[in-house]
């Protein structure tokens, strides 16, 4: 009896409980004082209550013998995987209902999806990364290179020539750096991914909060049905990271080694899945309606507001950052020079405010810290004014 | 870009397809005949409104900001967790609330646990078999050996000192033989695991059917402590087909290669899972309530009538079969030495009776047909007179 000795090669994170340790001890010491959590990376208000009553309705169904549910279908049911396609067609992008896998979320999709590919593909991530695409590949023993994101390149890091990678994990708006790449860039990654017989697996989990224009589906590429999957989520789009609901879009075009990514996903999931719960799967259909699509809004805008009071702060500071814009969350440069968990530091202990540094995301977040939007408005608002009395005062 | 090469190895399973066209064709050509479907596989009661309500009060805490739950933690909350630890202690069996991992179900489990051993071991799966054990396993590149199970031993394999397995899947009562372990039983299994090094995946799924005193866990035999997994799931128990969850117990004895099986779960499902429904986790735990198990055994108490009725008809007419005392299932040796196909052909055409043939489940199952207790009673009872008029005057 072997294991998968794979695990060895996985490194420990201790980002979160280490955020949690200090922050325990600065409460421990300093009990009177008001700590203000900007290092959310979850949702904090309600469900919109078209999903509520949807959920409900769903489970009053499972209730009665005539509308009772028994195994779901394993790639959703057909009202559910429609409603995602319209919900595409309505910023523009064509996909097939019969393309769209409804699944308890994009982070379980974008883990196993490495099932449908060989072991001794090269996996390309970004640098700092979202590490569910880091530890998935290393667990099923994969070589990952690194596509370093820099002050430079606005973190967005673009095709290397150098690296032949086979699978090429994007994230855009980006975890953890809020940086959403525009149409021309992701034409260059598709343009590269087709060229190199790669394929892109985009998590878009974060489209919601595009405001720019820039796309909101890798599909808005031309070139991209012959190379890419897409992941995306309600999580963020509709407050359900705790209702649990995404979907993954794989064209009947991509095909690979000879074989349909689609069919191979489909047969993946027919064999360790069964499908997601029929209240949640209600649930997910109702926020695609367009009663549905105005409450997510309705919440996304408190969200979006938030990031937009803390970006002008950030400006008016002079303080470099990405994110806020398109996405819930704000990376920003440490000021003076410091390092992610001294400016933690100090922002805990001087101001009472707690981030995330960001060399917990990766080498090259050494030097960043990550504020999120998730916060109430009440302490958005003060947070932001504490680091800017803390920032003009120690500047 | 390499695909997983391993997909080549699977073979298509046409047995649910061929069945629904071998009947789709007979009801084209007799509209007016009633076809009674005895080959269900899925639960038609529907959920115990005690499951109904934890859904709804779920759904309703997540609508209220005070109340909303976010991320869930991977392993389940400690309410459901709890709850599954004293549903256990219920039967006299002692589990730890921390050695539960709540999921989306079984079949996700018992296919994704291979993702913590090594691709390297052998992998041994009963004939026939339910076919999830032995397709995950294919597309992981294990090698598979069967122990077959035959008339000769009740359909119940025992260790085979000729065959090296690594990983054994057991399933009791099984699915689809309905045949139960015996403790003794199931003793011989863990002292083969226990001196070979093995570890044995456990699927009870159907251990609420057992009712002769046969273990309802393989924690209730000496030394499973140290080399069983065991996967649970409500879909049987409480008819959560359609509501999806499960739970996967791994003792902290449980050590192989010097890795504690259950850290390796813990960080598998922290890296590629997100957690289950919260609503779900709710009706979970309402289920294992003193109210909640009452409701669920008049749930199981038709179904277990049902498959009285239909073993009481079998042991009247003199045919061989195992299942129906502990289990949703009764698996029937043809009459006559019909082939699976045959039988099934001649229940469909001459009692519009609509069975599940044996050898879809395997090679050990030709000759054999599947029924089962999901149908209403009439139904069943109508489907039992149809057979023993056929067989009567056929034999």
């Amino acid at each position: 009896m072997k294991i998968n000795r794979n695990f060895d090669n996985l490194v420990p994170s201790y980002l979160f409980a280490e955020i949690a340790s200090r922050t325990a001890a600065y409460v421990k010491a300093h009990p009177d004082n008001r700590l203000i959590r900007m290092g959310i990376g979850d949702v904090t208000l309600p469900l919109p209550p078209i999903a509520v009553e949807a959920l409900r309705r769903g489970a009053d169904e499972l209730g009665v013998k005539e509308t009772f549910k028994g195994y779901p279908e394993y790639e959703g049911y057909d009202f559910v995987r429609e409603a995602v396609a319209g919900y595409y067609r309505s910023f523009g992008v064509t996909v097939a209902a019969d393309e769209v896998f409804i699944s308890d979320g994009a982070k379980s999709d974008t883990g196993n999806i490495g099932d449908i590919f060989g072991a001794d593909n090269t996996v390309l991530v970004t640098d700092p990364v979202y590490p569910v695409y880091v530890d998935a590949n290393i667990m099923a023993g994969r070589k990952i290179v690194y596509a370093p994101c820099l002050k430079e390149n606005d973190f967005l890091a673009m095709p290397d020539k150098s690296l032949s990678p086979d699978m090429i994990y994007l994230c855009s708006p980006n975890n953890p750096t809020g940086a959403a790449y525009s149409a021309e860039q992701l034409r260059a990654w598709v343009d590269y991914a087709n060229e190199h017989d790669a394929v892109i697996l985009y998590d878009a989990a974060y489209e919601a909060f595009i405001t720019d224009g820039s796309p909101r589906s890798i599909f808005a590429i031309e070139g991209a049905r012959t190379c890419a999957i897409e992941f995306c989520s309600l999580s963020k789009t509709a407050g359900f990271t705790g209702t649990r609901c995404g979907y993954t879009v794989i064209p009947k075009e991509l095909v690979r080694d000879g074989h349909s990514l689609r069919d191979l996903w489909y047969r993946r999931q027919a064999t360790k899945f069964n499908g997601v719960s029929y209240p949640v799967q209600c649930a997910a259909a109702a926020v695609f309606s367009e009663e549905g699509l105005r409450q997510v809004h309705e919440n996304l805008a408190y969200y979006q507001e938030n990031a937009r009071v803390i970006s002008a702060a950030l400006d008016e500071m002079g303080i470099y950052y990405t994110g806020g814009k398109n996405s819930p969350y704000i990376w920003l440069e440490c000021p003076n020079g410091l390092g992610s968990w001294e400016f933690f530091d100090l922002l805990l202990n001087e101001a009472q405010v707690v981030g995330t540094p960001g060399e917990g995301f990766g080498a090259q977040g050494e030097g960043y810290l990550r504020l999120t939007s998730f916060n109430s408005r009440e302490n958005t608002v003060e947070a932001v004014q504490r680091i800017k009395k803390l920032l003009s005062s120690s500047v």
